[in-house]
């Protein structure tokens, strides 16, 4: 495909992720927001009127649209394998939010049915594309550190997301460590074994709903790299997420983010700093830029996606590894990711 | 004017920081670039095509066209004082890049010019929208160390400019310091002192043509407050673009900023962050664009534009003061800013 | 005991931490060094001149000293239980370098035979009493983070100890992760379950010894705190001992030491730091002394010691668990500490 | 002399200062205390009792005992002339706690009285021993950062000291400043300009008495170096002690000191440090004792002393220099420092 052809997407879903793709299209020069297709049609209407696309309630409407170049899922994760297969069925390229679903089963025959496509499938990993985490990948890429041989990952969600989010969310490994799990295997693909200790310290309802509210994973990697995921389902201090990559010529870290350089030093303490961005929408927008940009690139080049589908395939492998590890006490090796 | 209106600009200068200017208005959701003037046609056109507006070589044709809410002047520095006053006399806003012009003498006639005129007027100091230096002063003015005693602010250039450009600067003062002279009249608008030491350390082109590569210039305003600016006109290290903000119940202080979080620890040392942003067009995209947007809510409220003509009146003066006093040895006082 | 009177010690082992002993014992003001034991009397003779003390090659002359408080047994790991159990027999006071042993029925017997001693019997784990991990603890402690949830320990010595020093050593978690074990500790006293993953992905000569050159252990409080120990038998940037602890209401984190506060920024990269320090005797002389410091209180006023005996036998059962954990890659119950 | 021989000196003053000293020769592994002369005889005696010193009221003891190698001059400014006179009449070496005196005739006229005495004189600019600070200055002498072009140096007191004190101090330049004065000097020997601002911002008693309580001083080494002392008599946050050297390769930054690593994230804010140290007597332990060091060093090898008393002539010769300047407003040339 030609570099000066404008790329035209549709939509699936206009709730908050669907808003940020939205105004993403809106602001980057060379993609159009085509079709924003949503049962819920106010929804649709109203990020459309913003957008300047059209609004539509059925997602045949897209599927009609011969001019699509691709589809951006951000519907409910119970959506995404019925619109990436057909989707994939019309040649329409796709950048699909994690999960690909909660049962494994069903992903893999997701994945059978779209087996011999060759179109664009990308999975909304999207801190992959942080510039800090992507500088520290591509700086252990370049050697820098030599041979990677531990990656230490934090994250912790500002606070619990709602009683019925998580009943539905498939537990934390499902729901929240996949995302830690995709950034270690953009570090190191091919993880063997996997650990986890999960625990409730702080919420009742977490508990009820037979989730936990904390977790430790620790990976490892097929040459003895070892990785540990530190994860809380709260954090007063905002959204906490760095990494430390280790190797034997050193170290490379990526830390938190505020809004401002600025420091204050008082009486009580000095050199205080911002609190760090809420959560996922004030801290990655140059992420979720970036992601799609390496959409619009693999549908331009057609050059393989990363993350792609197999990518999320993997990640819920391990997150059910981590699922049933945390239950049995017993390190569960995958052995095929 | 209704907050729904989209508003209309003309650009005048389709050079670098014309082009700075031309992105965001097309970035921004409510505001249209119609016109760019400039005598080199050629970039007025390549802008012009990328933004949607309409290149033109003549300004008579902006001034003609009646449709337009205000202008933005990034034209060459001898042509503002010009400009302002057209643009000023058909009742356009305007957003002028800083200095009005160096001779001051030129300045105040035009601000005799237009000194009945109601549009807003507004100076291009775009670092007192720098988030960062913003936060710092919205938490002086928040009483936050108290009484605002001592500002330290360091502002080093990456290297110095061509030969050509420097001769035409007007010097160090009314080129480079002049910014952070506006930034101290942002905290302590009352200056009534000025001294400066200058040298050359490092520049024999600088030094051929009567100017300085290095200086320290000392305010002190009206209650005492002591403000210190260092100057450098080359900086290994990048653009380096700091201050402290200092009172008696503590110290406030915005740093440089990196492109990503990254810290490096190896064997020679640890904790390495990023080299800085290079220059001023990759460390103040933020500010420019709030530039912009505080422009054009100032054409929509009437309200006062700050900065504003007389803030780079004042600018200027103190500008003017520390040239003298670098060359006599002998602070300078300020009667009226 | 008054709290005038002068303290009066025996030191056995004039070795690498002997010498530590020795000098913090000459700098204090209310301790003498007495007698120095150690069967190769040339290195006792030694460090005796530059102390004052009197070097001795048969224990049996520090227990025929009736003028004496107390001893620290700094001499080999294998020696340990012996002067222990001869020490409190007669009465001496003893902080004893860790491990106690490195088999836990003898440790166990040395604690059956010591049971009724009413003696100060201290462990070194000199960590303890480093300043920052001291400062962490007793905020902690204080609330300020409210109920601990996560503690994270990051420990990696510089580089492997020789081949022979390995090959006797007890592995990685009886000698080197039984500090960070003991840290959790001191933290949170009450483990209940252990889950380790080793690795070897850098030393030949330590696989060779079928011991691990890396591992990463998961603790489990009795309250569901999680606790992890990320550890590496080598590292570029120096002796690596970190940790953060993570509450509700925040978190408290102690970084690494460098010897100055200086920073570089240069063209390649900027705020470079110092390397830390290299290894124990350089990170830790506070933290020695201060060690010190409590024993002379422990002995003054009776006060339990902390780090206690029954301490140093936890951290060698977690070690153990640990051990065990990485090898079967089960989570170890740990029933009684 | 040689190495092996302990050192004896004696210590004039037992106050706050020589308290100091004392403690630091009886840590000292080869300099014995022997008297302590202090009119104020109790002093000297409580202070002799812990350090093992004998106390003596009247200076002739001290002149009288031939055993002496040197003595530390720690009693008030207006004695130091004459006790520096007669202990180096006597062929004693001297360190003598800043200011030689407060009046420059007095100084001078000393200088001429000692000429030709070859016994090491120190001046006690502590600062200069301070680790991050020497190091700062060593890694400029390697040429780390190029020539040096530029020197920020901040300086801020924790409080005014009380009115007696400040009434008897000879102003903040003469009292103060003229610590950063000597650093600037350490860095750039060769001062030929010094300009100088000064204010009342704060303190009404300090403006009673004539005194500034905030001054900011330019000076200008010979080969255009510029240099930028930041004071104030207050500072919130602690003693407020650091500085920038600037070169064409790049900046070389020493931090204030905190007593832990510590930082704590939570809901206002993230990565607070510790209160920094409260003032000089916490902030420069290792530098009193380096300066003791180098002190012993240059008794015994006859070496130059840093700094000498010819650095305690030209510091007091730029506090003037400064006072006058900050009072009429005009840059004053030093013609021979």
């Amino acid at each position: 495909m030609s570099n000066d052809k404008r790329l035209r997407l549709a939509l699936f879903g206009s709730g908050r992720i669907g808003q940020v793709h939205a105004r993403n299209i809106a602001a980057h020069p060379n993609i159009d927001l085509v079709l924003i297709a949503d049962p819920f049609i106010d929804g649709a209407r109203r990020l459309a009127e913003s957008t300047g696309a059209r609004a539509v309630q059925d997602p045949e409407e897209v599927f009609a649209d011969t001019s699509l170049d691709g589809v951006i899922i951000g519907s409910p994760t119970s959506t995404h394998v019925d619109l990436i297969s057909r989707s994939v069925a019309r040649g329409l390229a796709v950048l699909c939010e994690k999960p690909i679903d909660l049962d494994i089963d069903t992903v893999l025959a997701c994945r059978e049915q779209i087996k011999d496509s060759t179109v664009p499938i990308m999975l909304g990993f999207n801190r992959r594309f942080d510039p800090s985490f992507a500088a520290v990948r591509a700086r252990v890429e370049a050697g820098e550190i030599g041979k990677l041989e531990q990656l230490t990952i934090t994250s912790r969600d500002p606070e619990p997301a709602p009683r019925d989010y998580i009943a539905g969310s498939g537990g934390i490994f499902r729901d929240m460590t996949i995302h830690d799990l995709d950034m270690a295997r953009s570090f190191i693909p091919n993880i063997v074994e996997v650990s986890a200790v999960a625990s409730n310290v702080f919420s009742k309802d977490i508990e009820e709903l037979n989730d936990f509210d904390s977790a430790v994973v620790t990976l490892r990697g097929s040459e003895g790299e070892l990785i540990t995921i530190t994860n809380s389902r709260h954090c007063a201090f905002g959204y906490d997420q760095r990494l430390e990559a280790f190797g034997p010529d050193g170290m490379l870290s990526a830390a938190n983010v505020a809004p401002t350089t600025v420091r204050k030093s008082g009486a009580k303490g000095t050199e205080e700093a911002d609190a760090y961005y809420p959560f996922f929408l004030e801290r990655y927008p140059q992420a979720y830029y970036a992601e799609l940009d390496a959409f619009a690139h693999s549908i331009r080049s057609g050059a393989t996606t990363s993350p792609s589908f197999a990518d999320g395939v993997s990640a819920l492998i391990l997150a059910n590894a981590a699922a049933e590890s945390a239950v049995t006490g017993k390190t569960v090796s995958v052995v095929e990711l």
